[in-house]
């Protein structure tokens, strides 16, 4: 397998190159049933999208998406959903000075070395403009998670030196500010980091975090297809993600287990509840019930107008600056991307774990 | 699908539980000729094996591994090879207590809401012992590997407080410790803070972390296939990880462009080679001919003799205190199981990439 | 993969050589919560045992099964099953002489094409002890089935030039006679046959057909995991099935579509109801709540006593004949074998289908 | 999985609708460097496409393929291929009677018990014009297949009662028909049955059979995934074919060992080939060397212009006449869809086989 398909009962297939004529994803085994629009999807690519301000790349794309099937009288039908978002502002002209180096911190030569052949304009298939694929696929997740009340927000944690302060956090507020961050005060300093960054033509790292509500317990397959292992493998898959954290993530390694263990306690009503979320809701692999809990790194764009000393198709280093639209931070525009990451895998989870019981499977096939 | 299976190509399933009659896997599509013997495995089971030393359980296994079919006068064969170790030193007794009860930071309740009934005996399926599994498929795939040169090689970084000092790493003397660092000073701390541990009846985190040397470039599928995205699936698979990092790992999210991307210089032969490796081996989900460096944080051990306020199948908080035999730090015993997962992970990949190219295909196919 | 696992949700995954250790199969998927106990499965496997009359090898094995895990308290856990059979009477000796040697009609020449190496003992993993495995999981899943009112019924249709009467068919008799043919005079004949066929040192082929009641509409997936596909997969997998036939099977090309279509008539009671099953129970890949019906061909026995010319390593022909104990026809023990790759994909599929609504994932997972 | 994904490697996802915005494919998995456009892949889609003769349906579509990624300056990249066709001719006036019907010999009644939904426009999902996308990824398999010199031919060998006198064949003579059989007398027998069918508004069964030659020995998984069972599930999982055949297909049944069995003889320059082909090419399900050769029984087209019984959605008997425009017969329009599945399942055996042996992975990774 190539690779590009992901799921297992809800499955997504993507394709398409940065400067192709566009880029698209195939979702089967959605289930019928589920009220779907194109503005439901179209919601979640805005806020993809380039342009959105000055710390996003300057290509214009309007990206609007084309449902192609699987789509009738406004519900899903159960068939495969094939969504097509075309390539307009492809300025394929800007990368031929490339064609012949490998960029630091790109794919270039892994490709090469792969493949033998390489489309390298703007990225081909390694662009982040794959995950507009990824981004229409969880729109549709969240509409099945969403009929069961179950809700997905990411938001950024961190970028370079600023972090959130946990204790001030405003979840209304992140859409309000360009770098998504739910703290209006940390917000305005990695703002004013980032006009440094661009000032001296240099990029950042930051962090997103993502929680999950009103999850049911027992999700989650107990070796390899843990609810976390597939988190980690959905989230990792994102380009520029350099590590995943589930609940304390590596906090635990610094824990004793009388602190890191998440005992119970009677609430106020006398109903047992656990008295902490180290776990970020996930035990041996299993949801518990608590809200799902995580984190993950992004390195800073490697595309910077710098010169830089890359390696040569000739075999030689060459001291060049790379030209192009990029963004100095990532991180904002990974946030609809790391919701519909996570949105993906519960979904497959959610149905993949209906087949555990056969106390299930009777309440479906009982009634013949 | 229940989640058992692992890979694509080099795929293993495993199969047992901790109070049962054994524990197990198949290793279907390892390729034909590999010279494979019993003590081949053994050798890596016996890493793990519990008993080791006075911070590991106290349960006493032999783990006697037992091939069972696939291997024909000394090589494999190309079929299934299926692997089965028998249980011996099962006090299920030890467990009675626990049946209604669900233990803190363990699968305990997740189990009953996902299946409606559970194997409590030590933890059942979600007990450490799974791991034997694999750590025997791990094995055949570090045959597999160092046919063609490749090393894989995991050891602890840090216990708790304690972390090796990066400056003073000798990797021969990672087996030369209960421990597993290859650093002798940091050895001796991390044993004096889990004296601490024991003293208190509690446990404590800790890290792994492992490199793999002579991989080829060109490993990883694109898009969610990557690579890493296959390696934090893998690793985060293994009870108690929370965290799985590449290269730099979270520190990406502090760093510069600048400072993160690994540029190219020439060493003193004129040679291009990267000046440095944040990637960890990885760029855009493809090994990039570097070595490969990733890291794990391990929670501690759940179980502790303390007495704990715990949830009841009656809906009531219980305090109690289990019983068993449990290890205080599991990082030691999980060094052979990253090990094995790298491992199985890399062969998969190196068979898959087999096919990424028509060039490979006639090379193969051509003399037909 | 080197194709060892079948199934996508209720997924098997067997192993085993002929004269190797023994034969077994791990079901991942399975629902907890049935009954199962090592009679369920031993009743099955003692009907596809060698040694049940003279028309069977003389290969004495017992074939007991041990169930290694999966199995608490007498019901399945949810976690795999791994079942063994350990192999007993193993004159490889029978074999050395055909290590240099291709038999007609056997594995052997593509095995050593395709491994470079091969297990020559009694044709290792191509034997037909290989499918020990799927008879063992296929009780299994005749359990789960059975829960739900299904039954799956299968015998033998035709021997040669013998085949049953249609109109004389009575079920209770199949296991009355070494045949299994549903009709006591066509399976008298077909002894007489089979003598013959032992006479002249040869063997013969035939046909298996199976029925299943109570299978509820809606199953099958609409493109290329159609129920019917899936069954012709399972069923061509069998080894010496060369055909695979639903509903009218073949004859569907002669006929015309006025009398291929099953039109639907009122009963005595008014209720519409299909007048008659052409399509075998399944239209467009999907069950349509008639009976399910399907048949296989089987080759006759490739091991003949009689000289034959055989291709050599040395790439001569020789004139050999091979020694060894074989079946004269293997169509009789094929019943349980259909009967149980029947099952697995049934059970498969009940599995998959459960996820076809938003309806029924609302009816699992709304009540949390 | 909803099932519309095939293969491991060489992996094709197919989607789109009779009536909706268009049909499309991606294929996953195809190597780089491969030679492709989109004339490779029209020229198929035109051996398929309606209007091709009174003889098929009258909807008027050019089936115009664009191929959206995956190629990069005329050679494929190693990344998905995504291709499109939009419909254009959608009469769906023509189909809104039957929303409340269950037409017999058509899908329509499962897939409301699958999914409580349906798009009845022309057979939604279930319409011919789904192997569109089979036809399309089949194309760019064959020029796989073709860059290995391996030729994959079908052609009609029976159309009602008319069957093609095999001491006749002339492949030359297969596109020159309507009915694409390889022998003109037959034709000429066959359109005048057509005529028939025509006239008395029926329609007719048939079959296709598929040769495919300079096959390498040694493709194909020995137990489940044997490369006869994919080809089984390949083609079975094509709408209306209800039997699979391999080499002598259900004639083996009446056969003998002796008369069965390929035996070796030596050609007239003294080198050992079989004396005959009653296997098909495959043998215990590995790719025997000798031509593959395969057959499908297709049932007649379901929509006739005849009063038939239908079942309505309210549980009652109707008669009624269905109208739209279609095929009599689909056999011949069937011929590139059944050459377009068994390359799709050639080229993903023969990738799949590249890992079988260890010598073949240091052939690749040696070099490193």
């Amino acid at each position: 397998m190539a690779g590009s398909t992901f799921g297992t009962i809800f499955r997504i297939s993507t394709w398409g190159e940065s400067h192709g004529k566009g880029i698209g994803v195939v979702i089967d085994g959605c289930p019928a049933g589920i009220t779907l629009a194109e503005e439901d999807v179209q919601k979640q690519l805005d806020r993809r999208r380039p342009g959105q301000s000055r710390y996003t790349t300057a290509r214009a794309e309007s990206d609007q998406v084309e449902i192609l099937s699987g789509i009738f009288e406004g519900r899903t039908t159960g068939t495969p959903i094939s969504m097509l978002v075309r390539n307009q502002d492809q300025r394929s002209r800007d990368y031929g000075s490339i064609a012949e180096l490998y960029r630091p911190g790109h794919a270039d030569y892994g490709y090469d070395q792969k493949y033998g052949i390489r489309d390298y304009r703007g990225g081909g298939r390694s662009s982040g403009r794959e995950t507009i694929g990824r981004v229409a696929a969880g729109a549709v997740a969240q509409k099945l998670l969403g009929e069961l009340g179950i809700s997905v927000t990411a938001y950024v944690s961190s970028i370079g030196p600023v972090s959130i302060d946990r204790n001030a956090m405003d979840f209304s507020y992140i859409e309000s500010t360009p770098v998504r961050m739910p703290d209006a005060k940390a917000a305005k300093e990695a703002l004013a980091w980032l006009e440094d960054c661009i000032q001296s033509q240099d990029s950042s790292g930051g962090a997103v975090e993502c929680i999950v509500k009103q999850l049911p317990a027992g999700l989650g397959e107990p070796c390899f297809d843990k609810l976390d292992a597939d988190l980690a493998k959905a989230l990792m898959s994102v380009g520029a993600v350099k590590a995943v954290e589930i609940g304390d993530g590596i906090a635990v390694r610094f824990a004793k287990g009388s602190e890191n263990n998440d005992t119970y306690v009677e609430d106020e009503d006398g109903i047992p509840c656990k008295a902490s979320n180290h776990s970020g809701g996930i035990l041996g692999g299993i949801s518990d019930g608590s809200p799902l809990f995580l984190r993950c790194s992004f390195k800073p764009t490697p595309s910077i107008a710098q010169p830089q000393s890359m390696l040569g198709k000739d075999g030689k280093c060459h001291v060049e600056t790379i030209h192009g639209r990029h963004d100095p931070i990532i991180v904002a525009r990974a946030v609809p991307v790391v919701e519909a990451m996570t949105a993906i895998t519960l979904a497959d989870h959610l149905l993949l774990s209906m087949t555990s019981q056969m106390a299930y499977v009777k309440k479906i096939w009982g009634d013949n």
